[in-house]
């Protein structure tokens, strides 16, 4: 009798402490993959795969499409251990809230934190060349032009409602040091020829954190384009995104460089730009912008809108309206692919 | 007493059992990423952190520098579990062969198994920009441009001599369904232009398998080459790099398109490059190959050649060793950063 219970114990301890042993190597694994996820765009970007191949014990579990946005849910992000503790927070939460607060628990309720990443890049990566990541924006870096390809930003109505601090000690452009070398842009590039130093993300969306603010002079940030249509065009361009942040309270830009081929003869199209300096930087033959706008009631399609602005002295008074551009024109000159909103009709101007 | 002998005998299964379930679930975890592995480029670059991340509960390895050439070390890159039982494999292997075949333990012994990425691969990725596996070779695909940013191949001797089946079901050109249809090149492109279709791998390197044969016809892997170039220069050019391969076994070869920028007066220089049919298909002012010949003993570091073609009717009999170029040139103009072998230096032409 006595060595049926000595048995019977031991296999009840072998078992629960074997999954112990196994949830937290899991809890471990995931916590450590995480931490990297946070800096490695490209990690980050196979996190369904990677957390999927790190279920407990092979478990097979549901993976969702790659391409929709990302919303922190606890059975696709974390690991048991996680998931329960989590789940222990959120119950405890609402008993307490319930004795004491007399509150609907919905509100103010325990949120899974969601990394710097993860927030900026809610609506995918267009193109995986060399991405970077910065505080304020995340950036792909083009090696062979000495420019983006694209760069992506988050704007917040809270952040360009305050304005700069007069005595915040503000940087001048200058190169990016975590870039190599031979691919690197430097302000001597830009200093003897017909074009000016241009931001793809703008300086002032960051105008309430001096970091974000200096960040943005970064030479990675910054493309050659023209003296007037950067005064003009496309200062009214970034305005008019700030506007839009300030009425729809968040709004995601992509902004970078295109090569549009013309005309040569009948049959024949080419591709032409100048380069500027010793490094061969690059002068795109005009500029895009993609603009999406989040409703503010949280299931609804974000909204979407393109702009192609050429790099070339266009007129100061123009209608920003007629530099609107099919998304999919867009799309086919950048060889990059944009998330899939609600895509303002070009035969719909207003 | 009894009591006593319970107590311990359940902490001893208790304690083994725990940290059997966290080796099984870190070796489950490693093998599914390993599969991942093989398959995702993107993983298999990151792989040293993310093996690192889940190391057993979280105990600390020293991790290698990443741009060195990939060889399977057991430490690095399995579970305990899987270390433990390739090390039980050697140790039986050891006894037996001492015991029954009399022989010397190092020749054939098992090996760990590395994986057909890691394979062609050895040597580094020159870029990140969307990379492809294909059986024969890998690619980085530019979107952009329609046309590959690099190909790499492994080649080696055993399967240049074996002469292509006379009856082997041979596939003509066509475009590669893997890349998004807004980004990818078809044939009608090439068909009324002053083009060829020019390999970058070539298909003669692969004359002993059909499917990798084939594969090489896909137009991710071909380029608008001007026919006179094709048919004699970059012909004569594979055909060194196949002398080369038979000669010191194993070869690999990274070849890919270039963008050159030509001087248009004092001190501007632009880049101009024709696009041809209806996805704008770049054609390339110029082809590099980057050749990296291993030496037969494996400790020498391998010795390496950059070969610069321009894109256009050169003279049929222009001796190879006058394209001979500075591999430095080939990454500053192509934006791609290769291996450091031995390069060859330019002050010392044969």
């Amino acid at each position: 009798m006595r060595n049926h219970h000595t048995t019977f114990l031991c296999v009840v301890t072998g078992i629960s402490c074997f999954f112990l042993g196994a949830i937290l190597q899991q809890h471990v694994s995931i916590r450590n993959i995480k931490n990297i996820m946070n800096v490695d765009p490209y990690i980050f970007n196979c996190r369904r795969k990677l957390l999927f191949a790190l279920a407990l014990l092979g478990e097979k579990r549901k993976t969702g499409v790659s391409f929709t946005p990302i919303e922190p849910q606890c059975k696709d992000v974390d690991s048991v251990l996680g998931c329960t503790l989590f789940w222990f927070r959120l119950q405890c939460y609402k008993v307490f809230s319930f004795f004491f607060l007399n509150i609907k628990a919905d509100e103010e309720q325990p949120k899974l934190s969601s990394s710097h990443l993860a927030d900026i890049m809610k609506y995918g990566f267009p193109g995986l060349d060399d991405i970077r990541v910065y505080k304020s924006f995340v950036l792909s870096y083009d090696r062979r032009h000495r420019i983006a390809h694209w760069v992506c930003e988050h704007l917040r109505a809270e952040c360009i409602t305050t304005p700069l601090a007069s005595d915040a000690p503000t940087k001048p452009s200058r190169g990016d040091q975590s870039i190599p070398v031979m691919f690197r842009a430097t302000t001597q590039d830009y200093k003897y020829s017909d074009f000016v130093e241009g931001h793809l993300a703008a300086p002032n969306n960051y105008s309430c954190d001096t970091v974000q603010y200096n960040e943005s002079f970064l030479l990675s940030n910054i493309v050659p384009q023209n003296r007037i249509m950067k005064n003009y065009v496309w200062q009214r361009l970034e305005e008019y995104v700030r506007q839009l942040t300030l009425k729809s309270g968040s709004v995601y830009v992509y902004s970078g460089p295109l090569y549009m081929p013309h005309r040569i003869n009948f049959r024949n199209w080419a591709v032409r730009f100048t380069v500027i300096g010793m490094n061969t930087v690059a002068v795109p033959t005009h500029f895009f912008k993609v603009i999406i706008s989040e409703h503010k009631n949280p299931g609804a399609l974000p909204y979407m809108e393109g702009y192609v602005v050429p790099n070339a002295a266009v007129d100061k008074e123009i209608d920003l309206r007629s530099f609107l551009s099919d998304i999919r024109d867009i799309e086919h000159f950048a060889g990059l692919k944009f998330y899939e909103g609600v895509r303002r009709s070009m035969f719909n101007r207003p």
